[in-house]
């Protein structure tokens, strides 16, 4: 039962005091948006429970910034989940609108979408908010980090429309698995939601550089054990336990313990450079109040690396013993019950 | 006779020792690469002297180095001119093409790229050897700037296509000539020219984000005026002195006059913030070397501003006394000798 395999993580993070008020102002949202268009749909949604994702890894974020947090969350998870094993075909659209996504951030904040669908109209709306009161480095860095992030989802469809989803050595898929994983663009976020910028200077430094790409792979690894059920179900062979299991020939109990250690690794080595930071800052000549960013920064780290955890444990998402539409449709090949990528 | 209008700069710029053995290999190259693709195409092009902008605004480039700046240049100047008035329809495929040039930075160093034709193929090449040996700050910044002038030009180019290219209000238009003239990364660019790069603390400070805007302005505003005969002649009513000629309903040479003025308050606030870097870096409290790399990134925005101001003025992409097939061609709506965005 991977989705309950547990972590002894050395930081807990708390939950915002916003996460109900905002949950049900997001889900209004989502169904106005037309982000989930069926009751089957929006029940499949609402068994995620995103809005706990984002409370938990935001939970300094005011209330109504906590609710785009949220509405953001929908439509990149959303628009994760369109591929469709059944219609190759459709990974030209996909790769389509994500080039719209990754174009947003790059027009003035409020500009309208080139390429209408649910998805890209929710995200200007939703990069508006975002940007808000952000410098000019930070929007750079986000768009950049996003942009990532959402050509190797492209790459990820692609490999899935040629049948070749599964057949990554272990080096390539970390490498690969570290891009699809979309952690940078969300610590990023963790600036926004607290209302500060960690130092230029520190976001460059090459320990910052490499505790950020430590928490992805964290990440990433945890949630390819916490969802490897849903995605054996979807027939996704992008899942570090997949992936080990092919390439060792190990039974799915051993790749499971394997990708456990291999987490735990990853950790290790982010919690070793943690601990270096004082000595960055001594060294880049920091003020206090700079020190105070570059902690919130690490903190932003950390809400990502625990909050997500939690959540990942019990959200409906990942949940193996399962049936409703959404199953028939992951068993049919279907990635997701509701098509959002027309209008 | 726009072309031959005078600024008086208050510094000048080498050349680089490298140009004629460059722009041979150069000429070569783009030939090779299929960016040009008839012989009255390759005249034209060869009419420009785009290697002598390369060799003035990056004149501490390395032999080698050079070739792939002059090649970059290429393909973005002949892409500049791909939209033909005459097929409006060819705005999309523009818009794809685009959005496709802004993935390239985005992906991995060496990736193919998705949307096949000669102008992404050559720009995948170009961007392996342009982000060779930077860092991943500088490499967010130029994919964030090449990016934002990638989604300007399209803009531009949907302008044109509903027949609204001349409709800007004078405000609007600066704002929007600040993004199309693509001088935030081609100032980016002179960093890796020289291998170096600025401190990311003086690239987010509002006094080096500021000289940026205001060498863009200048630079766009003057490209507005020595190249004016040759929009007027392709019906480009994006430019300077065709806005102000309309909106105050002035005389071409009043326009001009007025254009002149615009630019020359633009430089001088640049000047007068330059003047302002040595004591943002003592605010800084940058290092010796450090405040060398500040110098050199000052530099880099002189090159341009200078480099750029010597090349118009004789180059013949913007000749006002010309005839021949891209006079033809340019007369009858069509952007360019030779269309680029198809296999």
């Amino acid at each position: 039962m991977p989705q309950d395999v547990r972590f002894d993580l050395p930081f807990r993070t708390p939950v915002s005091a916003h996460l109900e008020s905002a949950r049900e102002h997001h889900l209004r949202w989502v169904w106005e948006r037309g982000l989930v268009r069926s009751r089957a749909g929006f029940e499949e949604y609402r068994s995620w429970d995103l809005p706990e994702a984002a409370a938990r890894t935001y939970p300094h974020a005011s209330a109504d910034d906590l609710v785009v947090l949220m509405n953001w969350f929908s439509l990149a998870f959303l628009f994760d989940d369109q591929f469709d094993t059944a219609s190759p075909d459709r990974a030209d659209r996909i790769a389509e609108v994500a080039r719209e996504l990754i174009a947003t951030p790059l027009r003035p904040a409020g500009t309208a979408p080139r390429v209408v669908c649910p998805i890209t109209v929710a995200w200007a709306e939703v990069w508006t908010h975002l940007s808000h009161g952000m410098s000019l480095a930070w929007r750079t860095r986000f768009a950049a980090s996003w942009g990532r992030f959402l050509v190797a989802h492209t790459e990820e469809v692609d490999l899935a429309a040629r049948g070749l989803a599964g057949t990554l050595g272990l080096a390539e898929y970390a490498e690969f698995r570290r891009r699809t994983v979309g952690i940078h663009h969300s610590i990023d976020a963790g600036e926004r939601s607290r209302g500060f910028e960690v130092p230029p200077q520190v976001q460059a430094h090459e320990l910052m550089v490499r505790m950020r790409d430590l928490a992805a792979d964290t990440i990433g690894f945890m949630n390819d054990i916490h969802s490897f059920e849903r995605e054996r179900r979807r027939g996704d062979g992008h899942n570090l336990i997949a992936v080990l299991h092919r390439q060792r020939g190990s039974t799915w109990e051993e790749a499971t313990a394997e990708a456990y250690r291999m987490t735990r690794d990853r950790l290790d080595e982010y919690l070793a450079l943690e601990a270096r930071v004082p000595r960055m800052c001594e060294e880049l000549g920091l003020d206090a109040e700079q020190r105070v960013r570059v902690r919130m920064g690490v903190e932003a780290i950390q809400h990502w690396i625990s909050g997500n955890y939690e959540w990942a444990l019990t959200s409906g998402r990942y949940a193996a013993a399962k049936d409703g539409p959404a199953v028939t449709a992951e068993l049919a090949g279907k990635g997701s019950l509701d098509d959002l990528l027309v209008v």
